[in-house]
């Protein structure tokens, strides 16, 4: 089951049922009026919803792009992790930083009372702060316990989304040399369309990992291609890390941090900062610039058969002070 | 005006208008029905709550303290910071770590889903983790927007608060030498039962800071009384580095980190961490304990005439593995 959210002058918009092409929408109805309400209470949302796609027969309305908003406008909890080892690595060179410890998996709290539209433009103070895409994927979770096991944790995870983790370089190790980790550094993330159950990827859906290449393009050149297999830690583990402390309230996001691969050299990455840390490691210094005024990125995660279950994230970058 | 927020089965709880002397309660009524809704439109917000204020003739019902919740029982946004510099220097010494600048001001982003009542028992899976309170203030600002001056930020700042950001400092060190900050080790925070704005205080609310005596005490023994004046950056400073590269929601709340004062050595700490750096400097080692399941922690903030504007937190520790 593929759910979108539309603009409705609501901080949470209304929530959609979306045909499989991603084509066409139905309203989930006054039940479930948007996908935090439908979160807070899945067990009874879920089969509710799926009933409603089920009656799918070609007549729903034509989705329009440009009036859809984050799958979850906003949340009550954003942690993002640092699933990927071959990131971590190189976000360390681009840093200047010494190496962390990787027996346990990396988190911080971020942002959640927005997530940007896959369309919307992403406004930022300073071209001077090293304005940078990640492309990620995240997890949506109803109420979690405290100190699950990860077996538990894969139970709580009901939709899949794609994200664009927007990240703010000049700030970033600054911030990070506090221990305190980000705040200024990390201005709202955006969301693809879709939210998607896990059942829709299929064996791309395995051993608690989007199985899917993620497409990255910087004003329409081709980024990178990465390969979203390759987390240290799963899904699962990475819910049940965030759940040790902690009651994890419905609808929260947990991320996966940027995808990125062991063979960089062949798929590209998913963020200018990973690349310019492989320039130092080829050339001594990065020769990549940062985002400008204007600058735009698309992303969007593809099976091996071509399909995008997210849809795809599409932003312009708007600079107050380009100067 | 002082506001609290009554338990009413929803999860915003019930917005009460509180009488000066913090005994008896009026309903804010159906436009108002959380203090969530009346921060987001505050404009038009604070003056109708404080006409009703106003009609208090003494008729009121009579607070139970057993059916108050955290004035926010809920927010989108919790940000603290650690403003008290010789906080900042002893838990150095505490966690082992290297002094980080101190020419901005230190922030994280926690946990906001969910702030615990002033007399709601405080939920820990393990003694192990160190568990620590934390005495601090807050401020809850209305929208600010990206960019805002620290002449502007002030005029957001429409609530005053105090809290008690509980800890574990068993995990806080690991988590900060990753530079990502803290999940695990912290918890939810709770909160004394009244926000003010800030005319409550009168002349204890300046140069934006909160001049109160907080006073803290561990099973029923005065711990600490520290002073609130020695903030090295004000609330509105804090408010104004939040909103640097994000537009603040409205009901975002801004913490100044543990109350801690140069004279500690007559006025104690306002959490158990910073007393065994005090040891640590003294004798070389720790010699106080964190806190075990069952102990009381009682804060409260006091005027040079004995007002309590906040009222007290009254907590316990309940820990699901006490060894």
């Amino acid at each position: 089951m593929r759910l979108a959210t539309r603009a409705n002058g609501t901080p949470d918009g209304e929530l959609m049922i979306v045909s499989d092409d991603g084509a066409r929408w139905c309203a989930a109805g006054a039940d479930w009026p948007n996908l935090l309400t439908a979160i807070e209470r899945w067990d009874a949302a879920e089969p509710a919803l799926r009933a409603l796609a089920a009656q799918d027969s070609g007549d729903w309305d034509a989705l329009d792009a440009a009036n859809v908003r984050a799958p979850l406008p906003r949340s009550w909890q954003w942690l993002d992790g640092s699933a990927y080892t071959t990131h971590g690595e190189l976000m360390q060179i681009a840093f200047g930083l010494d190496p962390v410890p990787t027996d346990r998996p990396l988190m911080y709290q971020g942002l959640s009372d927005r997530f940007l539209a896959p369309t919307e433009t992403a406004r930022f103070p300073s071209q001077a702060d090293g304005i940078d895409f990640e492309g990620e994927f995240g997890v949506i979770v109803d109420a979690v316990p405290m100190g699950v096991s990860v077996e538990q944790a894969a139970r709580h995870i009901r939709l899949l989304v794609q994200i664009n983790d927007w990240s703010l370089r000049a700030i970033a190790p600054i911030e990070m040399k506090t221990g305190f980790g980000w705040v200024q550094a990390k201005p709202p993330c955006s969301m693809a369309p879709f939210a998607v159950t896990p059942d829709v990827l299929g064996s791309d859906w395995r051993d608690g990992r989007v199985c899917l290449e993620l497409g990255v393009d910087w004003n329409a050149k081709r980024f990178g291609r990465v390969d979203g297999s390759e987390m240290a830690f799963s899904f699962p583990e990475l819910v049940a890390h965030a759940a040790r402390t902690r009651d994890l309230v419905a609808g929260t996001v947990i991320g996966s941090g940027t995808v990125s691969n062991a063979t960089y050299a062949t798929r590209g990455s998913a963020c200018i900062s990973e690349r310019r840390a492989i320039e130092i490691i080829a050339h001594g210094a990065p020769q990549t610039p940062f985002m400008a005024d204007g600058d735009s990125v698309h992303m969007v995660a593809k099976s091996s058969d071509g399909a995008a279950p997210f849809g795809a994230i599409d932003q312009r970058v708007a600079v107050i002070a380009p100067n």
